[in-house]
Formats: structure tokens, C-alpha cells, sequence
């Protein structure tokens, strides 16, 4: 029986940074990781697989990173944990001890309870190459391809498929807008205009009745009684903890079914931590239970629940929730709360929003238009969140947002934000859109 | 007599800014600019003006901004102020009443006490657009051109110089290295071995001795003996506040000679406030008084100032200092103190590192390298400074830093900070060079 001192189940983004991260607090303990995948998949480069990448394997995680960490790897199933004698057992029998355990068994899709979600070309999105490599098959093959859920997923999806294809594609959503989890109205109003500028389809709000067909799907019957042509449908309305292994060994879950973990990423068995996708969240703001799922969330819990093996010296206050995404040239971009999310926690709001070209003077090259929003607290004017719509470098500048709403910097704070500029890389520093939304909002809170 | 609530002498950045902030504070309060030059130049375009941009027409602030705030402007100089009845005198005899004064007044480049400094081709950088439009004229019928200095203003200038032109360009540095005043060495080693790829000649570190000419300038005679063949010369060495209507005034000035002010940006005269390169500046770190003179300093400064005017609600906590430069396709950026500059502050400091492509996976499109170099108070852990190198985002990845710097984020901190990634905008969530070069300074610091 192998001994290690720290055994990793799950080897995506969240297993690899809880790794690496004990490797690098923890020099000299010993680092396993097990998982099932031969190749892990980039998460988030998934949908890039469909368009601009050409193939699964353009979007692998390199097992390079694991020898330069001095990571051990099993590629294999976990089937079972024995609490008490610190051991695992795997699907071809083998055997491991550890000292300490990390689970980072990430997610799996759901699939809807719909008549025909099991047909043949009714595809969900897993982070699994033959899996993916199958699904780029079919597309390639496709004609008319309808996506269910018009989240991330399914607008990355979308303006991926189009790319280099003649294809159609129809999005169905069950709320009024596509991105409507996240972005506020206005917002999706103008994802959706680029999504439907590049001729995808949009049905939403609708819902979807039922796939049709015999073996493969032939079509999907919305709810209006319209029936769509498909020959390939894929599923993006999210997905659920993978706790199975989790439940098994009887640790405790939490109320979104994830496993239920302390501010220091760990289970209801000390021994034993979890982080990623699989462990059960909070949000920043209120502590209440959040279902947000992403990588960049993974990581740092990983960060935590790694540093943390042999020592409490890190703590998890809650999830922000930093989101971005490009569609056809534009991105969009969120840290924390959208307003609509805001009013719904039971916030009194302010709002501030700035607009402007992202370089200065605007003709300079490669210039794009930048909108910042932000809503902050209307008593205390704490930032809760802001939106970033237009150029790529919403991508980064989001962080800054993050790092405001971790520090919990005030509207003024914000306005007064000591931003380096530069004409070649930012918006000049009269118009630099984040602290000109924050007056904004200081502005329109004072005019009450 | 004009009688105005506010007026604001100086319309570039810093009185600009003033003035909308001041609008947007009291939209009830008139507000007046008064400046000297017919159009105001977009101080950071100025180099771009020489090779990206066609013409200093393409690098104005448009008036139009003054319309939309509401704001009043006279193009005329101030020739002097009479605190006691609160008025100013210009220089065609008019006079101005105030109830607050805001001086924006800027700097003026330092010209070296070198022989021939004052022949015909020898040129500072003015942001006045006659002044550069002779100096377009002259560089479009030069071919060996002479920068002075090889910070910020020199780099750039050579680097907009060479663009579409058969020209010879030689910077002279007295310092090791280029840009040594901001980045640290090896970091100014990778800018100066990308100005030499284009063709610029560096010498540093290297004198001026005198210019040598009749009239116009022939050569530029070096400390070595050797004399550099020029038919123009560019000073880029520094510019000094222009404080002259403020000492003529009799305001306090403070020791590195700009107008003195207190944390409200008030200066010893209660009605009179003052923003900008004119003003005197301390550190954020020590409180020390700093020559740093950034636009974006300029217009938090008149963030501050303008929001005071009527009742002190901002406070000025000192310079950061975050700038940024491009050089043929590699940014620049820096927030706070570099490594060099903590040491020679006393500061017993620990360094992380992380590199890697700014997309993921890394053969997305647009994937550019980005290094990130960050220093740390060793004992703390408090973040002291960054660095960033590579691709273009680092325009606003410093602007991450510069928030983690005010905040005060230790190490562990800026590890576990909450970023958004995406495969399009930014690098792995696994690999985000910000949290990993905090992970690296840790365990440098652990290590010891």
C-alpha cells in the first residue's frame, strides 16, 4: 500500500492548485494526486475547442506542471475512503494511505428532466477529451444545432459553433435574457444584440418541451409548440457538486448539496479538506450559501485549503464571483454583485457608470469603447460590484473592481483610486472609467 | 469684474479635472478655467504625436468637455493674485473675482546647465502645439537625432521617433540604465535591449558635455570625447512645479519647490488650493516629499482639491506612483516602490515572481507573455511595490497592485485574491502570475 502524506482526488483546477500550493508551503511533504482523466481539460477553454482552437487536445493542462512541483500522479478512480484507517481505495483495487486528503472532485453536469434528454446527439458539456472530441464530431456534422441555457456556457458555445461554420443555431432560455444570472438587463440586452449580429437565434424567455426523435434527436418542441430542427442539441444549464465520493464516506454536506466545509477549507473530518467545484460555498457578502461555480473560485479555495494542510494559516471569507466572457470582439465582465442581484439581497443601492474609449486620445490605435457600471451601498456607499462591458482589457480591469469589493473601498475610496494610465494601454486619467462611475454614483446619491 | 465661485488657472489634466469634479460636487457653484494655452494637449499623447498619432491635432483635449460640465473658460495668462480682496489679474488687464482658487499650473521641463543648450534645435518638451509642431517639422528633416535622458519622456520619444522614418536616434542616459528611476535593472535591461532591436543606440551611463553649433546645433559632445553627429536634439530630463503666480503670491512653497499643501490639497492660503505637478507631493509610503509628477496623480490630487472646495470631505494619503509605457510591443508597469527604491527607503523586503501567457490555454490568440515581479516587507508581508512585463494588460493588471498597495494586502492576501479569468482575456486561474508571484515571495520568505 502506497503512503503519502498528502493524497488530491481531482486533478483540474482546483486538485492541481491545492496541490501545488502544499508543495509549496510544504516542501517536504509528500504529494499525490488521483484522478480518473487521462488528460485534464482546460475548464474554461472548453468552448474555445469549437471554434478557435481546432481539437480537445489544443486545451490540455500539461502534466508538465505536475514533475517541475514534484507531484506525484495515479491515473485512476477513487471508489472509497476509509475515515478512520486514513486509506483509499481505487476502482482497480489498490490501496493508498494518506495523512491528510483533499477532495477536488469538481462538478457534473445536470441534465434537465425533459422527454429525450437521453437521446443520442443530446450532448452535456464534461470535462472529458473522448467525451469532447465526439461532440466536435457531431457538430461538424451539424446542420441545425439548438443550445439549452443561454448562460456562459451556452453564449460561449454559441459564438464558438458559428465560427468557420455554416450552421444554425438557436439558443433557448428559460429567463427573459441570456446572462441574465449575471449581468443586469441592460447589460444582456447588448450581449444578446452581438450574439443575434452574428445570426444566432435566441428564443427567451421559452422552454423547452421535449426533444424529438428516435435513437438521435431530430428536433426540440418548445413550449409554444414550435418545433425547432436538430441534429445536435447541447446542454449548458449548469451543474451540481460532485459529492458522491464525499457522501459515501459520510461527510457532512452542505444546503446546495456540496460538502460542507469550514472558513478553512475543512470537511466535517479534519483530515480531510475540499475545495473547487465539490465544496460547499458562501458568499462574500451575506454568508449565505452561494451555487457559483468557477475555476478562478477553485483556485483560491485550493489556495487555502493547500496552505492550510498542516497549519490554519489561511481563511475563506466567501465568494466575490468574478466572471468575464468575450462575444464575437466584445467582453463583458462582473465582480460581485450585479444591481439586480444587489436589490434582491435587500440593498438600498446607488448606481455610477462611465463610458469612454480605452486609450487616450481616442485615436490612438486599437482604441474600443469601455462602460464601467458600479453599485455600491447607498448609506455606507460600499462597492458591491461593478460590470465592465467593450474592450478586452475588461479582463483585467474587473480584477481591480475585485480588489475594491474584498477591501470594501467606499465610492470616494474608489474615485480616488491611484490608477496609472498610459495612452497606448488605458483610458486618460480625466475619463478613466472606474473612478469617474464612482463619482458618478456620489454624484447621484447626493442629488437624492 | 467677472465674479465666479471657482476658478481654476491651468486647464490640463489636473485643472480640468478640478473643475468637473468641482461641478459634479456643487453643480450649483459657477466654475471658471483659465488658461494660457488656445488648445490643450493630452499631456501622456505628446510622444505619440511623433509617430503613432500624424499631428498634435490629433492629441487635444476637446473643449467640448468644458460645455458638457458646465464650465466656463478663458484663454489668457494670470499675471498675479491679490489674496485679500480675492482677486487675479491677467495679462490683457482683465480681472477676475473668486471665492476659491484652485492652481493647476503644472511644470516646466528643467533644462540642463550644459553649453548650448539654448541653440535653435535643441528642444524641451512643451505641451504647448506650436512648440511641438516645430518640433515634428524639424524631426520630419533630421536624420540624426540626440535624445537627452532615457526615462519615460526619452524612451518614448525614440520609440515614436524611429516609427516611419530613416533616422539615426542615440539616447543619452546618466544613469546605468534606462528607466532606472522607475523599473529595476533587469527589467530596464529587457527595455533597453527592445530599443536596440529597433535600431536606438543607448549610451548610458554617459554625460553631455556640451551642444556643439552655430546657431543650430551640428553635434552633441560626450563626456568620453566623442561627438554624436545631430541635427535636432530632444531634453527629456526632468521637469521641475511651476509655482511662479504661487510664490509671487507669497504661498508657502515646500522642499522640492512645488506649492505647499495639506492633506486637503489647501495650500497656506485657506481660499487657495492646489492639484497637479505644481503642487508639492509626499509619499504614501514614508511621507516623504516626492518629485514623482504623473498625470493620473494630477487628477486624483484634483479629485481631492475639487470635492474640498465647499467643505473637506477627501483626503490626499500621498503618492503611490503607477506608471506604464509601451515599447515597440512590450508594456511596461509599475505601482509603488521597485525593489531598488524599498532597499533604499530601508525597508527589509521580500521578492516574488510568476510568468507565463496572459491567455489560456496559452495557444489562444492575442497570447502574449506577462511577468509580474512584486516586493514585499519582509516582516508584514505588506505589499510594497509591483512590476509587470509583457503583454498589453499590464495597463491595467498594475492598476490590481496599485489597489493591493493602498490597501495594504499582505502576501497571503494578494495569493488569495479573488480574480476573474478567462481563455480569451487573461491567464489561467491556475497560473494568474498576480497570485503566483505573491505564492513565490511566501515561500521565499519561508524558506529563509
Amino acid at each position: 500500500m502506497k503512503k503519502m502524506d498528502v493524497i488530491v482526488v481531482g486533478g483540474s483546477a482546483a486538485g492541481l492548485t491545492a496541490a501545488i500550493t502544499c508543495r509549496r508551503h510544504y516542501p517536504k511533504k509528500t504529494v499525490l494526486i488521483i484522478r480518473k482523466e487521462k488528460q485534464v481539460m482546460v475548464p474554461c477553454g472548453i468552448p474555445y475547442i469549437f471554434g478557435t482552437l481546432s481539437s480537445p487536445e489544443e486545451n490540455i493542462v500539461p502534466d508538465s506542471v505536475l514533475e517541475k512541483n514534484g507531484i506525484e500522479l495515479a491515473v485512476t478512480e477513487v471508489t472509497g475512503i476509509d475515515r478512520t484507517k486514513r486509506t483509499l481505495r481505487t476502482e482497480n483495487g489498490e490501496e493508498f494511505a494518506y495523512e491528510k486528503l483533499v477532495l477536488a472532485t469538481g462538478s457534473v453536469p445536470m441534465i434537465p428532466p425533459i422527454p429525450g434528454a437521453d437521446l443520442e446527439n443530446v450532448f452535456v458539456v464534461k470535462k472529458d477529451l473522448p467525451h469532447l472530441q465526439k461532440m466536435l464530431d457531431w457538430l461538424n456534422e451539424s446542420s441545425n444545432l439548438v443550445i439549452v441555457g443561454g448562460g456562459f456556457i451556452g453564449a460561449e458555445f454559441a459564438d464558438e459553433c458559428r465560427k468557420n461554420r455554416d450552421i444554425k443555431i438557436t439558443i433557448v432560455e428559460m429567463l427573459p435574457r441570456c446572462l441574465m444570472l449575471s449581468y443586469d438587463e441592460e447589460i444582456c440586452a447588448i450581449a444578446e444584440q452581438i450574439e443575434r449580429e452574428q445570426g444566432i437565434d435566441i428564443r427567451a424567455p421559452e422552454k423547452v418541451e421535449a426533444f424529438l426523435g428516435n435513437g438521435a434527436v431530430k428536433a426540440v418542441k418548445l413550449a409554444n409548440g414550435e418545433e425547432l430542427k436538430a441534429d445536435m442539441v447541447i446542454l449548458g444549464i449548469g451543474c451540481a457538486p460532485n459529492a458522491r465520493l464525499a457522501e459515501k464516506a459520510e461527510l457532512e454536506l452542505g444546503s446546495t448539496e456540496g460538502i460542507q466545509v469550514n472558513r478553512y477549507m475543512q470537511t466535517s473530518d479534519d483530515n480531510i479538506f475540499a475545495c473547487g467545484d465539490c465544496a460547499e460555498k458562501v458568499s462574500f457578502f451575506d454568508g449565505k450559501p452561494s451555487e457559483l461555480k468557477l475555476a478562478s473560485t477553485a483556485t483560491r479555495e485550493a489556495r487555502i485549503a493547500g496552505a492550510n494542510l498542516f497549519g490554519m494559516s489561511r481563511v475563506n471569507d466567501g465568494v466575490i464571483g468574478v466572471w468575464s466572457t468575450v462575444l464575437a470582439d466584445t467582453a463583458f465582465a462582473l465582480a460581485g454583485l450585479s444591481v439586480r442581484e444587489a436589490l434582491e439581497k435587500g440593498y438600498n443601492v446607488v448606481i455610477g457608470q462611465a463610458e469612454g474609449p480605452n486609450r487616450h486620445p481616442g485615436n490612438m490605435p486599437e482604441a474600443a469603447n469601455l462602460m464601467v457600471k458600479l453599485v455600491f451601498e447607498r448609506g455606507t456607499r460600499i462597492i458591491l460590484g461593478g460590470q465592465v462591458v467593450g474592450a478586452k482589457c475588461a479582463g483585467e480591469l474587473i480584477n481591480t473592481i475585485s480588489a475594491g469589493i474584498h477591501e470594501k473601498m467606499t465610492a470616494d475610496e474608489v474615485a480616488l483610486f491611484a490608477m496609472g494610465t498610459h495612452p497606448a494601454l488605458t483610458a486618460s486619467p480625466i475619463a478613466y472609467q472606474l473612478t469617474n462611475a464612482a463619482e458618478m454614483a456620489i454624484k447621484a446619491a447626493e442629488s437624492c
